[in-house]
């Protein structure tokens, strides 16, 4: 079966075209558990299946390492966004994909005729507590106190699609990412648990974050809690609307749009080799 | 460039044909660092190079993640035997190798036509401390005290070509291998550093491991700590002169021969993909 790995800031995929796998719907998740082994399969963070879809141009599913299915995912669909432009499956730069998490409208920006940065509408942040979802009284969760077994943390609650809890820092030195992350991430507060990002603002223009993946443990980088940082810094008034998001595996462009209020997160997607893999071996 | 993913319980490596590459000897190194990235690259143990040899049948050179060059790996050898069978560089089963450590005869074992297993001569174990190398008086190195920063240890000293280090634990649940492994490793008794392997007898023809391996931290198996293991369970008298040792990432079978005091090793090797990398985008 052929197929091609991608990263996106170093969150690593393996992209398989729908059609031409010998896959069916139902092998997706224990097939992913099979290849993203780092030492008996290709290794990776997760399994992306691209295909033509019905009602979109196409259609991605995304498959963690453990088999399950996320609703979506900032970088996968930036490496997806470059695969189906240079596939052909698409024939004009701006794609509406069909995710988990509804229709997204990513666009390829090109430049020598290659695919240089990919431009992706996140949607709109969802910011009602309970649709986060987050226990408590209605409204929105902005700098709220919350105490964990970890100690008392000022947190701020954004919905991508997916829930993310951002806590702003001071310095990253002093931040225990592997201990708070779980706490947080596993908080009863979050009946969904919850991803975590920690925010540290560098200027008014930057920002720098470390992130805590749901079921995943500390990653170079997450599209969606990229995102979700951006807009807990407007909304405490720590950034403007746009801003450059320094992640671990490299750098995003996030901008929260005033107009029709969506996010757009700006980046790379690289494609590292293309290969071959007998399933029935592994 | 053409490369195939394999690996020997899980001790993965890509490996490169020389003649076919677009690599010369001074690239080796910073390609390995590139191309062992488990998230920006294609991800491995290591880089194994193998071509023609001008005395052996073949030659194999590994180079680990961070671009250093160990002198062999019985794991990796076991790979190249499988790869250099398969396609056709060699034509007997009995293979010769010119590895750094010295020549090395693998033979594969076939089954259906398929190689199923490889067994190595290993050579003979080297057991002279200084030839360890190791510092102290002349002699062999069999259950000496170590006192170190996190204790005492008991060790037995091996060269399979390559310093090994092994301690006798009765479980391994109270064995901090990421923290017992780097305080032995770089000991100063060590001037090469050294290789460790915390070994637990199951029984006499059984040895149970966890491997730190040097310069690249605890790993799912070691080919040459399996057999240093082997040889000190012998010399400790707590098993005879084959066993399995059971690893982290699967079985080995390791035999002392008496009469020419070479140690075999036999052990599966896998092929998991083949692939296609353009190392000019990385």
């Amino acid at each position: 079966m052929r197929f091609t790995k991608m990263h996106g800031l170093g969150n690593d995929f393996i992209v398989i075209e729908a059609e031409k796998s010998e896959l069916s719907p139902e092998d997706y998740s224990r097939t992913a558990i099979k290849l993203c082994d780092r030492h008996f399969g290709i290794g990776g963070d997760g399994l992306v299946i691209v295909g033509k879809d019905r009602e979109l141009d196409v259609f991605m599913r995304i498959f963690n390492p453990d088999g399950s299915e996320p609703e979506m995912c900032g970088n996968a669909i930036r490496c997806v966004s470059k695969f189906v432009w240079e596939r052909g499956l698409v024939s004009t730069t701006r794609i509406s994909v069909n995710t988990l998490a509804g229709p997204r409208y990513p666009e390829v920006i090109l430049k020598n005729g290659e695919v240089e940065k990919v431009r992706v509408d996140m949607g709109e942040p969802i910011l009602e507590r309970s649709l986060i979802p987050m226990l408590g009284s209605p409204g929105k969760v902005v700098g709220e106190e919350l105490d964990t077994t970890a100690g008392r943390f000022r947190i701020t609650a954004v919905s991508m699609g997916n829930p993310h809890c951002v806590v702003f820092v001071d310095e990253f030195s002093s931040v225990p990412v592997s201990e708070w992350g779980p706490v947080l991430e596993n908080h009863p507060v979050f009946p969904s648990r919850t991803n975590v990002e920690f925010a540290k603002i560098e200027d008014e223009n930057t920002v720098s974050m470390r992130v805590w993946e749901r079921g995943a443990g500390e990653t170079l980088a997450c599209g969606t809690g990229a995102c979700a940082t951006l807009v807990a810094s407007y909304l405490n008034d720590l950034t403007g609307r746009r801003a450059t998001v320094r992640l671990k595996g490299g750098e995003l462009i996030i901008e929260w749009d005033p107009d029709n209020n969506h996010v757009y997160m700006t980046g790379e997607a690289k494609e590292v080799f293309t290969g071959e893999v007998d399933l029935r071996k592994l």
